[in-house]
C-alpha cells in the first residue's frame, strides 16, 4: 500500500513510518520538522539523540533494505505543493500526525495558542480540500485525542467510540439520535482536535471522503522493534514540562533521581497506550477504512486507564523515588473516573500491550543511558492555563553524577 | 458604550454601526474591506451604489452630527495591531461580523473554501486570544447562523436556543445533560460557524470571556432609519448567485422582470429576519451579556420561517413574475419543516418586524431604482457543492429597457 505519513518525523510518526515500511508498505514522510524547531524554541532536546531525518532514512535503508521517501512541506501553508504531491504519489492511505500536539505548549503563550490553531486547523483543512480537488480516494487516518471527550462527562457510562446515542423530547414523543460525542476540550490543543472532528464530518458527508479519527490516549514507551535496530533510528523521548508525557516522565525522573512530578492531586485518571500499539493501531485503521459515504469512523486508541497518583506510587514503590505534589498549572477536575470503550480495535485484532515491568524497565534503561542529556530546569510544568496561576520552583538544578 | 464593530462595512455591519451610533454609542469600525474586494473578484457589484467607507462616514457625520471611527485591519493576520487597538479603545462591547458570510461562495472553489476557513477561524481565534491577553472584558456578540443546527434534525421539536437537553443511558440509570446543539453544517461557511462555537465555549470556560453567539436567519430588506438619511449612506444589496439572499433576490428579480429563481424544489423552509431587526437585536445582545464564567449565551436572531416556494408564489401573485424551478447546486434536503425558538429576544424586548407589503415594496423600489446596475448573468446560483452537479443557463442576458 502506498502510504503518506504526514508528520512522520515526530514521536508517533517516526515509529509508525518504520513499522509500516517494515510491513511492506511504500511509505513517504511529509514533515516540516516543526517539532525539532520547537525544541530549539524551548531550548530543550529529546532525551534520546535524534539524528537528522536524512540520516534516519539512510540508517533505515541499511537496516531494512527498504526506502522511505521524505518531503519537507508545511501542510498549513504549502497547499499547491501538497496537491502536486498527491497527484504524483497517489497514496492509498494517508496518516495525519501533522499537528502541534502538546496541551501545555498550546497554552504557554499568545503565539503558541495562535500557532496551534492556525497550524492545526489549516493543515487539516488543506488536506481535506486537496483530497476533494484531486479526487484522491485515499483512506485517511487522523490522530485525535481522548481529550475531545472531556473527563467524567457521561457519569458512570464508558466513553463510547466517538458517537453517543441520546434521547430528545419532541412534541411527538422521545426520539433517539446518534451524535458525535459532545466536545469538552481542556486546552487549545484539544480544542483543535474538536474542530478537526467537525471538518471531518462535513467532508465525509459532502464529498464522500473516507476518514478514521483515532482518539489516542497518552502514549508511553520509546522504542519499537524497528527503532531498536540501529541507534540512528532511535525514537524521540520528551521529558520536558510541555511535551513530555506523564508515564515516560515519571520513569525518566526515577532514573535520574528526580522526585516524581504529580501536578495537582494526582486524582486525574487518564487513558494510555504503548508506542508499540500505536503503530499497530495505525495499520489496522488504514487497512479497515470506512466506506465512501459513511460518517467518519472513530476509534479509541487506548489500551488501559490509570490514575496518575497510582502510577506515581507504583513507580515510587519500584524505584524508591519520592513523589512531589506540585501546583497544577492546568484548569481541570482534581479527580475523575475513566472507562473507555475500544471494542472495535480489539475486534480488528489489537492485542493490547499493557503496563509491565519489562516495558517500564526498557524506558528506564533508555532514560538512564541518556540522562547526561537532561536539563533538570526543563522538568517542571510551568505553562499555566490562566495568567497568574501558581507553579513550582525547580526541584533539582543538576543531574547527580553518573552512578 | 464604546463599541467596536468588526466587519462594520458589510451588509449587516454597516447598518448596525449607524444604528448603534444613532443610539448614542461610541462606535469604531474595523474592516479590511474584503467584501468589496470579493465583489471585484466576482465581477459584480451591489445593486445599490456603495460609497467608499470614508465618504460613508463623512455623510454620517453630516446627517447625524456623530462620528464613527474606522480602522482598516485584517483580523486574521494583523494580531499585533488588534491588540494595540483594544488597549487604545478599551471597548465595552465588540460586535463580530468579520467573517466570510456566503455559503455558495464558500463552496465555489478551492481558494474560496480555504479562504473561508483560514479567514473565519483565525479572525475569531485572534480576537479571543487578544481579549485574554489584554484582559479586555468587553461583551462580545458574534454573528453565527441558523445553519449550524441543520434542518429537521430534531424532528418536530422546535430548534432550541443553542443548547439542547438530552438523556443518556448509564449503568446508574438515565442522566440528563445540556449540550451545545449538535452541529449539522451544510457548507464550508456554515462549518466555520460551528468551529467558532467550540472556540467560544472553550474561551468562556477557561478564561471567563463573556460571549453571545447570535444564530441569525436569512436577512432581508436593505434600508434602516439611518441608511435612508442620505443616499451616500445606502446599504449594500447583493443580488448575485453567491451573496444575494433569497427574499431580496426574489423581490429584485420581480422588479427587473426576471423569473424568480427557485433552486431545487423550493420545499426548503428557512428562518428570516429583517435588517431593521438585525440592528436592534445586536444592541439587545451587547447590553444583555452573559456573566463572567457563564457558557456562551446563544440567541436565535430570527423572527419568522417560510418555505421558499411559498415566498416565490406570494411574490409571483403580487407582481405577476414567473417562477423558474432550477437545478439545486447545493446538497441539502428537498423539504424540511422549521420551527425556531426566539423566546429570549422576545423577552428582552424585540418587537418582530415580519413580512409586510410595505417592507417588500421598499425593497422592490430600491431594486427598481437601481436596476440599470444589474448584470443578469450574475443571477443564477452556480457554485456547486460537488464537482459535476448540474446548473442552469442564464434566463436573461439583458435588462429590459426602463419602463
Amino acid at each position: 500500500m502506498r502510504v503518506l505519513v504526514l508528520g512522520g518525523d515526530g514521536f508517533c510518526g517516526w515509529p509508525t513510518s518504520l513499522y509500516l515500511s517494515n510491513r511492506g508498505h511504500d511509505v513517504t514522510i511529509l514533515d516540516n520538522l516543526s517539532r525539532r524547531n520547537i525544541d530549539n524554541e524551548l531550548e530543550v532536546q529529546s532525551l534520546t539523540p535524534l539524528r537528522p531525518i536524512g540520516e534516519r532514512l539512510r540508517a533505515w535503508q541499511e537496516a531494512s533494505g527498504r526506502e522511505i521517501g521524505f518531503v519537507n512541506l508545511n501542510l498549513a501553508t504549502e497547499y499547491d505543493r501538497l496537491v502536486r504531491l498527491l497527484e504524483e504519489i497517489q497514496p492509498a492511505a494517508i496518516v495525519h500526525f501533522a499537528e502541534q500536539r502538546a496541551a501545555p505548549y498550546s497554552m504557554r503563550s499568545v503565539s503558541a495558542k495562535r500557532y496551534t490553531v492556525d497550524n492545526n486547523v489549516r493543515a487539516t483543512h488543506n488536506l481535506l480540500v486537496a483530497l476533494v480537488s484531486t479526487g484522491c480516494d485515499a483512506a485517511l487516518a487522523h490522530l485525535g485525542t481522548m481529550g475531545v471527550y472531556g473527563y467524567g462527562w457521561t457519569g458512570s457510562a464508558p466513553i463510547p467510540e466517538g458517537y453517543l446515542t441520546v434521547k430528545i423530547e419532541t412534541p411527538d414523543g422521545e426520539i433517539a439520535r446518534e451524535i458525535l460525542h459532545p466536545a469538552n476540550p481542556g486546552s487549545v490543543y484539544h480544542m483543535t482536535k474538536t474542530l478537526d472532528q467537525l471538518m471531518f464530518a462535513f467532508y465525509a458527508k459532502n464529498d464522500g471522503l473516507r476518514i478514521t479519527d483515532l482518539h489516542q490516549g497518552i502514549v508511553w514507551g520509546t522504542q519499537t522493534d524497528q527503532t531498536v535496530k540501529d541507534e540512528r533510528l532511535i525514537n524521540r523521548f520528551d521529558y520536558d514540562g510541555d511535551y513530555g508525557t506523564v508515564l515516560n516522565r515519571f520513569l525518566m525522573q526515577a532514573a535520574i533521581g528526580h522526585p516524581l512530578t504529580v501536578h495537582g492531586t494526582g486524582g486525574q485518571t487518564r487513558a494510555f497506550i504503548h508506542i508499540r500499539d500505536t503503530v499497530r493501531c495505525i495499520e489496522i485503521a488504514i487497512t479497515n477504512p470506512p466506506q465512501t459515504g459513511s460518517q467518519p469512523k472513530v476509534l479509541n486508541q487506548v489500551t488501559e486507564s490509570h490514575r496518575l497518583r497510582d502510577l506515581a506510587k507504583m513507580i515510587s514503590d519500584m524505584t524508591g523515588a519520592e513523589v512531589a505534589n506540585l501546583p497544577n498549572p492546568r484548569r481541570e477536575a482534581d479527580e475523575n473516573e475513566l472507562v473507555v470503550r475500544n471494542d472495535q480495535f480489539l475486534a480488528l485484532g489489537l492485542n493490547p500491550t499493557t503496563l509491565s515491568q519489562g516495558l517500564m524497565d526498557e524506558v528506564t534503561q533508555v532514560a538512564d543511558r541518556y540522562k547526561h542529556r537532561v536539563d533538570p530546569t526543563k522538568i517542571i510544568s510551568r505553562s499555566v492555563w490562566r495568567k497568574g496561576m501558581e507553579t513550582s520552583e525547580d526541584l533539582m538544578t543538576q543531574i547527580p553524577s553518573a552512578s
